[in-house]
């Protein structure tokens, strides 16, 4: 578990039964404003939309169950989108060691879940403003070795 | 901010800047071999899969800028997908008031972001296990008074 000057290390959770939890949180974002200039409404592709939503679907990967890894790897996607992350929070499940991580950023959010068992995890990368999820997927497809990487693109809010 | 018995209050974080944030983590779950449990493969609509992901949009909708309200819907949410929260974060941002909040599941994630200026929320609701996703639909459609909804089902994990 790591911190730095811009991390807060979050209520310890302790381990109850076999489950491990990690989470962090910003304690103080720069500015507030900034945060909500992140999440306005884009332009993608011609179409005007509340940001980009990527499903993406790791198969045969590896490294599913290694919490600080995912945490990592989480770290390095925000920061290749460009995007400004406000919230992180890991479980790790036992037996099977299996990770639910979510990123909750100033431009939506980035989710993974993985079951180490059957080598697959699924993510969803929602980015609107100016953040460019696109750029997860090579750090996803390499940080966990994946053989296969589905990755289907939703553009939300279409007609609000 | 609500507390019960199950749920310990997260790091206090202050309010930086004009922005508001609330986080909460389940302090002891009654079993951590019961969360692995929730997190298996199912067969859905005869389909073998990781879990269902529902993208769902709500159009021309209120109390988008509620956080307690948007935080209280979550719980219902979970409540009604007979699924276990195990951590809960809501960011409030101003000046236009939306709101982003995850649920983390044993069974996977709800996340919420809204957009009050374009009567707007883009959600996602990921069920694994035996937990019912399509039980929160109704719950968002009626919490947020919304006049248009949209739901696409994603099986995910076919192929793992």
């Amino acid at each position: 578990m790591r911190q730095n000057a811009l991390f807060q290390l979050g209520t310890g959770l302790g381990t109850p039964g076999t489950a491990h939890k990690e989470e962090f949180s910003i304690a103080a974002p720069t500015s507030a404003r900034a945060e909500a200039r992140n999440d306005h409404f884009v332009v993608r592709n011609g179409v005007r939309c509340a940001g980009a939503h990527l499903i993406v679907d790791l198969y045969e990967a590896d490294h599913l169950d290694d919490i600080d890894h995912i945490e990592a790897t989480l770290r390095r996607c925000v920061t290749a989108a460009g995007a400004t992350l406000l919230h992180l929070h890991l479980h790790h499940f036992e037996p099977n060691g299996g990770v639910s991580g979510v990123a909750v950023l100033a431009e939506s959010h980035i989710s993974i879940h993985s079951w180490p068992e059957a080598s697959y995890a699924a993510i969803d990368i929602f980015m609107c403003g100016n953040a460019n999820p696109d750029a997860c997927v090579p750090v996803l497809r390499e940080a966990f070795a994946a053989k296969r990487v589905g990755v289907s693109e939703l553009l939300r809010g279409q007609s609000a």
